[in-house]
């Protein structure tokens, strides 16, 4: 085990998208850390075996998890409960359980419930892409981008301390945030602008006098940014909504306020409300991009992949 | 002048990014023919005239339009009409007018109105990038893009067929369209997109209990893909909204539909029909893909650039 290697066994459960980059992120960042996997999908569990998520992926969680310091609980959020459940008397008394997930209040406690005793130290790392399953992981994931860690009544300081070692051993710059905080600043920042852009693409495909093909041809106006975050998991996002409800409906409710505001604006033909609002959007890209969120070239640069131009309009 | 350009003399009026772009497209697909542009900002056309976004850039729009066999209107579409005003009595007879704005009824009428019996070939090129300004335009910018032509009254075939031409010449892809139709197309597919990223991305920024630095900082969960659009033209944005307001209305009317639709669902724990939503918009995704309409690679391919890995979630 590396000098820096807060713990010596991992056991990752939920081998897709972010289970599998935490696989493979642990095994470059940490090469003396041993790395076991499972996943409840046989499927699953062999693509990750022949992509190496992990150093070993059991058939059963019990060996899996038999010999963790830690166990990274890497399934949609409403699935954690059930996944802990099943880890309930196998683990090392001394075990760390943590998880990724969207939601911290619901899954801190679904956790905590599921295994009374068990130190538990809930994490996030704000990472992923709109791809999904055992295929989609890779170990630069976490590299420069948030994890933030939000402790809990099962935490303690010394615990919390070695999972911000570990999140930081791959790549990522970590926060600690009260749970519900957590879920509030999620809401704003991913979860709502996921259901909104789920919303616009399905409204899109539904028209009678548009047809699906004009909707695609010309999406570069604006229409296909969208639609990439509206291809990220159904599973993960329908979970994520459920049990974010409170702190979703809460933002849904402001955005709508806001739409209605514009919609009247234009309605109405005030063109300087409407100007004065796209002015003041603007400066929050400038931070975005100040702050290395984000992509500075026009069109995000993906134009140079198409061939071609920076679409748009 | 080229075999195959159809106008030996173009005026490009307003040299904004559109603007500025067809100048070089110009320049550089069709070199024999001779660019002349004109901004009703003197500051513009100093940076027009230095970056060789036309030949000659004159002080008076007079001189830029007298000789010309095609002008581009390139300005805000709800200054179309008093553009074109000023151009009154200075054109050729046979000089054929287009423009590039976003909506097709309403800038049709305001350019017939204003040059009665002058050939009018209305085009919308759906390119552009979120940047605007004199510095922003490339030559590039129409090469594989979709470039629609909406003939109206004031078409005729032959001015029509040179306009078509025009624009493959500059390597857009070209169909036409009937006015009402491109602007209920555009509405879909980037209007209403640009109202609801500009609506989030105010939403956001007037929270009291998140602040804006946590906004910025957890933007790559899905928020900062709205902030590139949402840094669009607020001027050009404003004149979209407010010059096809009946589409834009008529399609925000379905979304808000939808979104309560899926809000209820939340509200109501009903995961099924959000599993059901969420895969359907999938489709939309890889096929917009498949037109190569996008970059397929995970989070546009931006993370290269941003020095590591592919944010989300």
């Amino acid at each position: 085990m590396s000098a820096a290697a807060p713990f010596a066994n991992v056991a990752v459960i939920g081998l897709g998208l972010i289970g599998g980059s935490v696989g493979l992120a642990v095994r470059e960042a940490m090469p003396d850390v041993r790395v076991t996997g499972w996943d409840a999908d046989a499927g699953v569990r062999e693509v990750a075996a022949k992509r190496g998520l992990a150093h070993a992926v059991p058939d059963s969680i019990d060996d899996a998890v038999a010999n963790a310091d830690l166990v990274v609980l890497c399934v949609p959020v409403r699935a954690m409960g059930s996944a802990a459940a099943m880890m309930a008397g196998k683990l090392k008394p001394e075990c760390v359980v943590s998880d990724v997930g969207s939601c911290k209040v619901s899954v801190a406690e679904a956790i905590a419930t599921a295994l009374p005793g068990q130190t538990v130290v809930p994490a996030h790392p704000v990472a992923g892409t709109e791809h999904s399953g055992p295929e989609a992981g890779f170990a630069t994931l976490f590299r420069n981008r948030w994890c933030i860690i939000t402790p809990c009544e099962q935490s303690d300081v010394a615990s919390t301390e070695r999972v911000i070692t570990f999140w930081r051993e791959l790549g990522a710059t970590v926060e600690t945030m009260a749970p519900d905080h957590h879920d509030l600043v999620l809401a704003v920042t991913s979860h709502v602008p996921h259901l909104i852009a789920y919303t616009i693409v399905g409204t899109a495909s539904d028209l009678e006098d548009v047809t699906r093909s004009e909707v695609i041809k010309y999406s570069a106006g604006g229409f296909r940014d969208f639609t990439r975050i509206a291809a990220s998991d159904p599973t993960m996002w329908r979970d994520v909504f459920l049990s974010n409800k409170d702190a979703v409906l809460e933002i849904l409710q402001r955005f709508s306020e806001d739409l209605t505001a514009l919609q009247r604006a234009i309605r109405w033909g005030k063109g300087d409300a409407l100007f004065d609002h796209f002015a003041k959007t603007r400066e929050i890209r400038r931070s975005i991009i100040e702050e290395g969120q984000d992509d500075a070239r026009p069109d995000f640069g993906r134009s140079d992949h198409l061939g071609d131009a920076a679409p748009e309009d």
